[in-house]
C-alpha cells in the first residue's frame, strides 16, 4: 500500500481522555474527526471541535490559546463556524493540526498544555451539533456495482446494468438546502404518484419511503474553473467522510424520473452525521480497489493511476439499523438491517473527484459527494429497502413480529460506521440518525 | 389579467437619466432592474445598483445617504455585496422600494434629491459586475413542451413525449459552482464521448457543444423545510429574472444521461445575465397560460389557480445571436439564430414553485430556477442548436457562408430580452454572452 502512516496512527498511543483510550470508543486518540458543536440550549454559533473519547476538545478556544502553535495557519482557520475554510487548506496543513492536536491530547503532553486542554473540554452529551460546512453543491454518486443491478433489475430486469456503468462514474446534482444534520425529524414527502392501474396520477403521501445508506466525501481545496484535476492529486482535494442517509420516495421517482432523472423523490431530506473523519484518520485502512486487478475493462487514463487501483478503497463497514415506534415503547434494541462494506465499490474516490473535475467542473471547499447506496453481492447486504425486499415484494420480519417492505411513520433509521483492521486502532464514524413523521 | 399596476409602470413616466427615455433603451423609468457591480478595475466588493438608461444608480449610497427613507427596510438590504437579503425581504418590501427608487429617478424628484443622486451615478460602461447572488441550488426545468417534443424525437421517435409531461413540471438540480457571469469565456469540455460505432468510448473534447436559451427565476423568501408554497402564494417567493444559457455537450450527455441524468454533459458553465428584472417590473408584460383555457389534461389542484391561469404566463421575447470568430474579425454583426417567446411555456412560474416545495423541499433566498430551453411550435423558433439542426443533420448556413451544426471554437453566443406590448412601456433584459475556447 501506498499509504504513509505517522506517529498520530499508533496503536499504543493513549489519550488522557480515558473514554478515549476504550477498545470499543468510536473516537480514540487515532481517529481525531471534525465536528461543528455548540453547548446545548444555547443557541450560540458553532464552534469547530474535534471528537475525543465521549468528548469535545475546543479547537477554537485551543487555537485562541496558542495550544496549536505548531499548526498556526490550520489553526486559526478553526476560528470559525465552518470547517469550509479549513478544508481549504489542504493536506499538509491538515497532516500538520492532526499532529498537534494529537500531541495535545496525548498522555504524553506536558501538565500545564494538558490542564489548559482540560478547560476546553465538553461532554458529548452536552453538545448539540450544527452541519459542519457550508455544502455548496451535493452530488450523488452510484458507486456500488452491486446496487446498480439490484435495482436496475427491477426496472429493467432484460438490462439491469447499463451499458455505460462500467465506463462512467454515474452521479447526479443534489440538492444541498434539505442537508439535516443527524437527530432531525421530517414528515413523509407528498408528491405525485401514479399506480400502475390508475388513468392519473394523484398528489398524495409516499407509500414507498425508503433509506439509502451512504458515505459522504467533503471536498478539501478543490480546483479553478476549466482546470480538471489529475487522478493522481485527487486524494489531495478529499478533507474527509461523514455518513448520509439520502432518504427516497421510490414511487415519486418511478414517475417523476425521466427524461431528467431523480428530483422530488430524493430532495425533500438528506441527512449527514456531524462527524467527519479525516482521510489522515483513514490512512490506516485503506485497500486494493475492488475487483482490481484485474478491472475489466479497464478504465480510460484519466480515471486510471496504479497507486489508486492498489489502495484507493476503504475497509468502512456501515451497519444500519431500525428503530420503530413500538420498539422505543417497549425499550428494545433497534434492529440491525443490514451491514455493508464500502471497500467493495466499484468506483474509488479518486476517481470521482477525477471524473467529476473532467469537463473542467469546479469543485468548492465543503462540496459534499455521496458514494450511492452501498450494497455487496451477498443477498441481505443492501443499504436499502427496495433491495432488501425485492422492490416490496417480499417484507421483512423484524425480530419483534412487525413487517416492514418499505419505512413507516415513527421509523428511525441510524447509521453507524467503523473501520477497523488487526494491526490499526478501530475508529468509528458517530451516528448518523433521522425519524420520519407522518405526511402533513 | 389579474395584475396590479400602479404609477411606476405609467408610460409617461419620464426620468432625469435622459438615455432611458429613449424607446429602444433596455432600462426606462418603467423598469429598474437590479445588479451587483462595481467600478471596473477597483476589485472592490460589489455593490447593488439599479439600471437606469445607460447608468447605474448605486443602491449603497442611496441608502447610505437616506434617498431611500420610504423604503427603510429594503434600502437596509441594499447595503450588501449580494441581492439575497433583499431578495428574503419579500413583495411588500420590494414595491416599496421599487416606488422610491421610481420616485427619485423622476423628471418630478426635488433638485436637491436629483442632485444629492446625481452624484451616485455610474456609466455602465465603466461598470463591471459580479453575481448578483448566492445561488444556494439551481433547478433546471424543461417548461418547452416544444423543446421536450423536439429532443424527444432525436431520441425516442415512437414516444417522443412521455407519459409525465403534461403532469408533472419535470426538473432536474443543476451545478451553482460553475454559474458564470455574461462576459466569460470558458474552454471547450471535454469527457467521455461514445460514438456509435466505437466499442468503447474515449475521453475527448465535446464535438456537440451547444446552447440552451432560458430565463432564469430568482427565489424571493422561499419557505421552511417540509411546508410547501401554495400556488396561489407562489408569486410571492419570485424576486425577478435573468437570462439563463445553460451550454450543453450534446455527445457526453447520451452517453452518461442514464440512468440518472445529466451531469457532466451541463456543469461544465451555465451563464447568466448581470441584471434581474423584478416581476413587479414584469408586471404589464403578463399574459394567459400557454392552452389554458382549455388544459388538458387538467392539473392536479395543487398545480391549478384560475388566476395563475389567467395571467401565470410572461410575454418576454428572448433573441439568441451567434458571433463566430470570422465576423468579429470582419466586423459584421451577429447572426441572429432564433427569436423564442417564453409565454408558450407549458408550465407556470407558480406552477414550478408550488411543484419544487410540493414534496416540503425548502427554497431559500437567491436560489435559482431555469425554465429549460425556450421553443415554440414554428420550425426554426428554437433556443438550441440541437433542435435549429434537427440533431445536427442539417447545418445552418450563416450569411458570411459559414456553417455551424453544433458550436465552434471562438463562436460567442449572445442572448437579449425583451418584453413590450402596445400599452405598456418596453423593457430588456441587457445582455447574457460568453464564447468558447478551444480544449485545453
Amino acid at each position: 500500500l501506498t499509504v504513509e502512516l505517522d506517529e498520530t496512527h499508533d496503536p499504543r498511543l493513549l489519550s488522557w481522555v480515558e473514554t478515549a483510550n476504550d477498545g470499543a470508543c468510536d473516537f480514540p486518540i487515532q481517529n481525531l474527526p471534525f465536528c461543528v458543536f455548540r453547548r446545548a440550549g444555547t443557541g450560540d454559533t458553532g464552534r469547530i471541535g474535534v471528537g475525543i473519547g465521549n468528548c469535545i476538545l475546543d479547537l477554537s478556544r485551543a487555537a485562541a490559546d496558542g495550544l496549536l502553535a505548531d499548526a498556526n495557519e490550520a489553526a486559526e482557520r478553526c476560528r470559525s463556524s465552518t470547517l469550509n475554510a479549513l478544508m481549504e487548506l489542504g493536506p499538509v496543513g491538515w497532516r500538520r493540526l492532526r499532529g498537534a492536536i494529537s500531541a495535545l491530547l496525548s498522555v504524553n503532553v506536558v501538565a500545564d498544555r494538558r490542564r489548559r486542554a482540560e478547560s476546553m473540554i465538553l461532554p458529548i452529551a452536552d453538545a448539540e451539533f450544527l452541519l459542519p460546512a457550508n455544502i455548496g453543491d451535493f452530488t450523488d454518486f452510484f458507486t456500488s456495482i452491486f446496487h446498480a443491478t439490484n435495482v436496475g433489475t427491477l426496472f429493467r430486469p432484460e438490462t439491469p446494468l447499463l451499458p455505460n456503468y462500467k465506463w462512467v462514474p454515474v452521479a447526479y446534482h443534489g440538492r444541498t438546502s434539505s442537508i439535516c444534520l443527524s437527530g432531525h425529524r421530517f414528515a413523509r414527502p407528498k408528491g405525485q404518484i401514479k399506480l400502475p392501474d390508475a388513468p392519473a396520477p394523484a398528489y398524495a403521501p409516499c407509500r414507498r419511503l425508503d433509506f439509502e445508506a451512504e458515505l459522504g466525501f467533503f471536498v478539501g481545496p478543490g480546483n479553478r474553473f476549466g482546470d480538471p484535476i489529475a487522478i493522481q492529486q485527487s486524494d489531495q482535494h478529499v478533507f474527509g467522510v461523514c455518513l448520509l442517509n439520502d432518504w427516497s420516495a421510490r414511487d415519486i421517482q418511478t414517475w417523476e424520473n425521466q427524461p431528467l432523472g431523480p428530483f422530488l423523490a430524493k430532495n425533500f431530506a438528506s441527512t449527514i452525521s456531524p462527524w467527519v473523519v479525516t482521510l489522515d484518520a483513514l490512512a490506516p485502512f485503506r485497500t486494493a480497489a475492488y475487483l482490481r486487478p484485474p478491472q475489466d475493462p479497464r478504465p480510460l487514463p484519466h480515471l486510471f493511476d496504479a497507486a489508486d487501483q492498489a489502495s484507493g478503497a476503504f475497509d468502512i463497514k456501515v451497519g444500519i439499523y431500525l428503530e420503530t415506534e413500538a420498539m422505543r415503547r417497549l425499550g428494545s434494541s433497534p434492529h440491525v438491517l443490514a451491514n455493508v462494506r464500502f471497500k467493495d465499490s466499484y468506483w474509488t474516490v479518486a476517481q470521482l473527484i477525477a471524473h467529476h473535475t473532467s469537463n473542467g467542473c469546479n469543485l468548492r471547499p465543503g462540496d459534499l459527494l455521496g458514494s450511492g447506496t452501498i450494497s455487496n453481492a451477498e443477498r441481505g447486504d443492501n443499504g436499502s429497502m427496495i433491495e432488501l425486499t425485492d422492490g416490496g415484494k417480499n417484507p421483512l420480519i423484524l425480530p419483534d413480529g412487525e413487517k416492514r417492505t418499505f419505512l413507516e411513520d415513527g421509523d428511525c433509521i441510524i447509521l453507524r460506521a467503523t473501520a477497523e483492521r488487526p494491526e490499526a486502532t478501530r475508529i468509528g464514524f458517530g451516528e448518523c440518525r433521522a425519524r420520519i413523521l407522518s405526511a402533513q
